[in-house]
């Protein structure tokens, strides 16, 4: 039914890099991608005229915050939340499950499902992998993710193993549910079992052999050690068929980013070039800058010189600076910009370097530069 | 010296509201005008491309909160606020007076000057008026504001006559300050006198023989009633020479706007719509609306339903509402520019009105369906 689909353009020699094109229902995504994190509906700073200028083909949103507010019934009328929110690329819907289990009000979780306080009223509600979809469903994201348990780290082998076979049998709950629509929009798995290799495998073979359009790998940038996540995606990137998308949720740096595309990762998503931003942070080729900082009140250089972002087109770190330290909002809009401008850039020129066959000398050369 | 024109294009046969075009060192600004208010640098959440692209010829700076942060060394090796802040169009910056005195950290008031504190550090500076004309050199403002007591109200006929005096004495000085200077840029004096016809007479004469380039009203919009306003007002207008623009300080509503360029005022400037947007309140014709207010939740209509700005281009009033309850930065960004957009549109209206001789039949109308 799903309209949705994946090409593989290019496969890395030297590597498991990869490019390709994602067809979803609003559009192509270029893959490497880095999707900004739009958690309630707006990338935080940003308007949805400014992510197209910048060049993003699809954006994240939050099942759980979207439920709590505004609430189904507000974005239903609107015909969705692409409509409601003015953004008509694609829109990739987290699936809760990480929020339920981090924002700790969690009350039960059973095979049925999770029962949970709102973070904002403590009001009682219930997440079923049924219910889960559905509102993705009526949120119409063109990628809907399955409704799991993110298995908290650290976690023993025996409850991770436990939660890993939870998250299976809602799975095929999400399945089933998702295949009551007539839909173009996709719905992608995702693989949990923790830092167990065995789990992951066990977990992904399963998984695999459903009828999924693509790929996550979850419970992972959960606090475990960089060689833990290299591991697991390493293992995945052996697994996972090679002709649907995989998605690293919630990572990372601009290193890290490099590190998983070189281990056939596809997708990411992450809050830090937006959280770093509003903290006064920004990104260049040799590492992160605190702009706000006293050391950049007089500096007339843009942020990064050779950068063709607004904010580095028009401002100087000492007007930024400035602008951050009295609280003005458009400190927070450049230094924001200029942030999704870098990872926008990075996964472009990574993509760009797959296909050119030199994708091992472009991460080598950048990570050589990057101070983390 | 200075470049500085006023041309009186019409003259409003029914009223005394009047179309003109002045030019200044950074362009043409069409009047009557409105000037948005960029305290510091910046107007509130807004930036200066999309300030261009609302239309605006000409925004605000204030000298105080300049001088204050980020300090004038900084914005003097930038070569200026214009260069500073990426704004390559005319600004215009307050003097200080207003602020020095409104912000209660006031030491004392002598002929010499006004030895305050900082509201941010509590730090000891003195303004005098040469400084002040220095200062805004060093900002390289357009229009440069001379430096004056605002008279506070309500004020004793005697204390405002004595404050009006010393600001006379002040005024010679800002001009001869100014006149050491080669500039293109302007010098408007700021009449005083409180509520005391007399005086503003008296005052208002003084300044005419001296040789400024504009006339702003001061002292007004600080508490009296509108009548006392419409009465001061109308006795500059018949006092003030028409070869000169007219500047009517810190007003106001859109009907205030109306009224005093019916009595003909060709400049404004007002925090109104920048500050009631990030209140969450709205301008329409029919009055402002509280488009944060619960009743808009699940509104699909725009803010205003024949408007042109981006936010009602793009957005519903439950989105706008969405974003502003849940404290997202796009929310008063939307709303900034509703406002600001609906001023500048208003000051056009009138202005058209005026060039076709149908002002007052305009002014009628839009009073007749604005609720204040």
């Amino acid at each position: 039914m799903s309209k949705f689909s994946y090409k593989l353009q290019k496969q890395s020699k030297k590597s498991s890099a990869r490019a390709g094109i994602i067809t979803a229902s609003h559009g192509k995504i270029r893959t490497p991608v880095f999707m900004p994190v739009g958690t309630v509906g707006a990338v935080k700073t940003m308007s949805p005229q400014e992510l197209k200028q910048l060049g993003f083909e699809i954006i994240l949103g939050n099942t759980y915050h979207l439920y709590l507010r505004p609430g189904m019934e507000i974005i239903k009328n609107a015909g969705g939340l692409h409509q409601f929110s003015s953004w008509n690329r694609n829109i990739l819907t987290d699936s809760g499950g990480f929020q339920v289990m981090s924002l700790k009000k969690l009350c039960e979780i059973t095979d049925e499902g999770v029962e949970f306080q709102s973070h904002i009223d403590g009001s009682y509600h219930m997440f079923t992998p049924e219910k889960v979809i559905q509102i993705q469903h009526t949120l119409n994201s063109d990628i809907i993710m399955l409704f799991d348990e993110c298995t908290p780290y650290p976690a023993s082998r025996e409850y991770a193993a436990k939660s890993a076979h939870r998250s299976l049998r809602w799975a095929k709950r999400c399945l089933s549910e998702h295949n009551k629509y007539d839909t173009d929009n996709a719905l992608f798995a995702i693989v949990q079992g923790s830092v167990y290799p065995e789990l992951r495998r066990e977990n992904a073979q399963e998984l695999i052999e459903m009828d999924f359009d693509g790929f996550a790998i979850g419970g992972l940038a959960v606090g475990e050690k960089k060689e833990e996540m290299h591991k697991i995606v390493s293992l995945m990137n052996e697994i996972l068929p090679v002709d649907k998308p995989r998605y690293l949720m919630g990572v990372g740096t601009p290193v890290d980013l490099l590190e998983n595309i070189n281990k056939g990762v596809d997708m990411f998503d992450c809050v830090m070039p937006t959280r770093h931003a509003r903290n006064g942070s920004v990104f260049t080729k040799n590492g992160r800058l605190t702009v706000r900082n006293g050391e950049y009140k007089d500096d007339a250089r843009p942020i990064e010189a050779d950068c063709d972002c607004y904010a580095c087109q028009n401002f100087s770190r000492a007007y930024i600076r400035h602008l951050i330290n009295i609280k003005e909002i458009l400190g927070i809009r450049l230094t924001t910009i200029h942030n999704l401008y870098f990872y926008k850039k990075l996964m472009e020129q990574a993509r760009t370097a797959i296909l050119n066959n030199n994708f091992h000398e472009f991460k080598h050369k950048f990570i050589t530069n990057y101070k983390e």
